[in-house]
């Protein structure tokens, strides 16, 4: 089929990572946080990220100085590179846990049209600086973005893509282990898996390896969507790995993937298991969900008294046959813009600002982990949180006979 | 005790309503919004508010006209009236079931020092011509703030303001039934009840009057603080009414009341027993909360697929006897301030632009609560939600033999 191109359209297989600056259009911008700084005077734009940040008085996070070779090599390879600091009360009883944690965005690398192993192996390539800048930068826990290893192909509902699901322990895995002994990094490693003592069923799958290389464990995406696009139910089901926490060298994490985003008692779960931080390895695009990326995870980060890390995957990625959509949308060969905007959220309610929309990028923090409990002493959620009541609630919901708590007006019912 | 008056410390017993406009200080700007839109060009604002308000292309909530005596009585009496309309898709099975929804936050009127019956009688006075601009803009449903009928002296711990509590019957009841009556408009009423049939015990309660001037109901806070300033449990328990959910003439609405806002499992809760609008009465302050309040309502709204009304009292109030808080500052006289910002959040992540964060105000939306299903229906968090995995979860929580799902690095223990 032919199809004319126009400068607004990538080519059928292709990647767009940066939309074209138009006249005066603001569409190449690199993030919500950079537009306001520049184009806000100091003391406005201060009290903005105030609001908008949960920063203290308007102070920006302490920036963190990075060696000079990951910002050389951020500036050859033409990602983005932040870095910030998180600070916590100093105890008197307890020492600072002090833990660099990293997220890496990126956009695929070859045309969704190229070979299968060639498309794998080009996103190897396009890591591995990125992976330097990490290991170079002392980063103790890595977390990559959903599926990184393949283009988000899942919109297609065409079976193909599944040649690119691995074993925990596949290809995908041993590269990224190489990474972890050389940095003594735990890197989360999200994937699509092939599960081959199970009947080779597909699942959606977090491997997490530890600062020695070895695989500690893995967790399976536990909500599936089924909106727009996002035809994900097609190749896997809902994960049945609960909700581990993984205790690691540097500190306990868990792994809520991409949609569980939006389900607050996913949060929840990972927290009552004893998680200080959640990472949210995603693949969402700017029409379906960018407003409600600043919201949800920070919303967690506060409720949950945890830290969390928000990835989101980079560029638009085309297909070759057109698919329509939940939608009903004509027919159409790409997802959107995945809009990146990478971040971190802290319990106390602050953020850091987010990494581009456009462009491959690496966010690094500093975390102190005591911030964590001390939230929980300052706000008390947990202590009054009330489990009990919404226990017996969910048991009551999940009868057939559930009947909700309603108290109806007796006036408007005589009138009916 | 003498104490010195400067600019910045308002009068011990009185009131400050709008802090002082200083040198290029920009300490008395109405709100986040508000900013935005003085000091970014058109384009970018637009695109600022596509993202911060979750505003297809950027473009702006369509605003209501509202009949001249409202507007009037809003510049007689200096309150921010701000009126919006969110919108649905037309449906081909149901018609559109539009509500205009109305919040009120206000500062008190006398100071603190003022006979108690003066002082809630003043606070009556200033209501009325908000009460009757809501009226007259033909307002269906109205929320007013938590505890609106006195001073937030919960930071006292002084037991003598439980002299303030009333029957669910009662005068400030009485008061807006006959509003409710006159307007056919049903009035969410947040009061400090005292049960005289259960040893005249002081709750935090929310009074439902219906459209007809009658009760439908109560219900009781459910989750207390005990945060910085916020001695709530010195005067009343976690509420014993469940998660009612009142059908009303114009829709089924719950209550949120204050800190239950941080509480996803009890925005849950309200959700499943079928309300499609919770109302977040509250009184915060900016140094503790101000940055989560943008966030929680609007999670709320988006995972639960109702609409939220926000509604934070407003100003500073300062109390006769200093007192110390949990954050170990110093004694002192006042609460902070309370930022108003009141707004209203949408089931498909959009939401109005706040009150004033230093005047009384109005703020009036229209609501076509089919938008509710339709975000079900799009995103399917319901049905993905997997209930029965947390129900499990809690009931494991709350044995005290619970073991959290933790998977250790097997290295790090043999180093050990």
């Amino acid at each position: 089929m032919e199809k004319t191109q126009s400068a607004e359209t990538p080519e059928i297989g292709g990647i767009r990572e940066r939309p074209k600056k138009g006249d005066g259009s603001i569409c190449g911008y690199e993030s919500l946080h950079r537009l306001l700084g520049d184009n806000l005077k100091p003391e406005i734009f201060q009290e903005v990220s105030r609001l908008l940040q949960g920063l203290n008085g308007g102070k920006a996070l302490e920036s963190i100085d990075l060696p000079e070779p990951a910002i050389a090599v951020s500036l050859k390879h033409d990602f983005d590179l932040q870095a910030f600091h998180f600070s916590a009360d100093k105890e008197l009883l307890r020492e600072p846990r002090i833990v660099r944690v990293g997220l890496i965005q990126n956009s695929i690398s070859l045309p969704t049209t190229a070979p299968f192993l060639d498309q794998k192996r080009a996103i190897y390539k396009k890591l591995e600086p990125m992976l330097d800048a990490a290991g170079a930068s002392g980063v103790n826990i890595l977390c990559l973005q959903e599926a990184w290893m393949m283009p988000f192909a899942f919109c297609t509902r065409e079976k193909r893509w599944c040649e690119f699901a691995e074993p925990i322990n596949g290809e995908s895995t041993q590269f990224l282990q190489e990474f972890a002994k050389k940095y003594n990094m735990v890197i989360v490693n999200p994937i699509l898996e092939r599960d081959i003592n199970h009947g080779e069923t597909i699942w959606n799958t977090a491997v997490v390896i530890g600062h020695n290389g070895n695989i500690i464990g893995k967790h399976r995406k536990n909500h599936i969507p089924r909106v727009g696009d996002f035809n994900e139910s097609t190749y896997y089901m809902e994960g049945n790995t609960g909700h581990p926490v993984f205790e690691t060298a540097f500190g306990k994490i868990g792994v809520n993937v991409c949609y569980g985003r939006h389900h607050p008692l996913n949060w929840m779960a990972f927290g009552l298991n004893g998680a200080e931080i959640v990472f949210n390895p995603s693949a969402t695009v700017g029409e379906l969900s960018e407003p409600m990326w600043p919201i949800e995870a920070r919303n967690a980060a506060i409720a949950n008294s945890y830290f969390v890390g928000s990835i989101n995957r980079v560029g638009t990625e085309t297909f070759p046959y057109p698919f329509t959509s939940g939608d009903g949308k004509p027919q159409h060969s790409d997802f959107g813009h995945f809009y990146g905007s990478s971040y971190f959220s802290a319990p106390d309610a602050s953020c850091t600002s987010s990494l581009s929309r456009h462009r491959d990028g690496l966010l690094i923090s500093d975390m102190d982990l005591n911030l964590c409990r001390q939230l929980k002493d300052k706000w008390g959620f947990r202590m009054t949180a009330r489990y009990e009541l919404y226990n017996e609630l969910l048991g009551r919901y999940l009868r057939p006979d559930f009947e909700p708590q309603v108290i109806s007006d007796p006036l408007l019912h005589k009138k009916c």
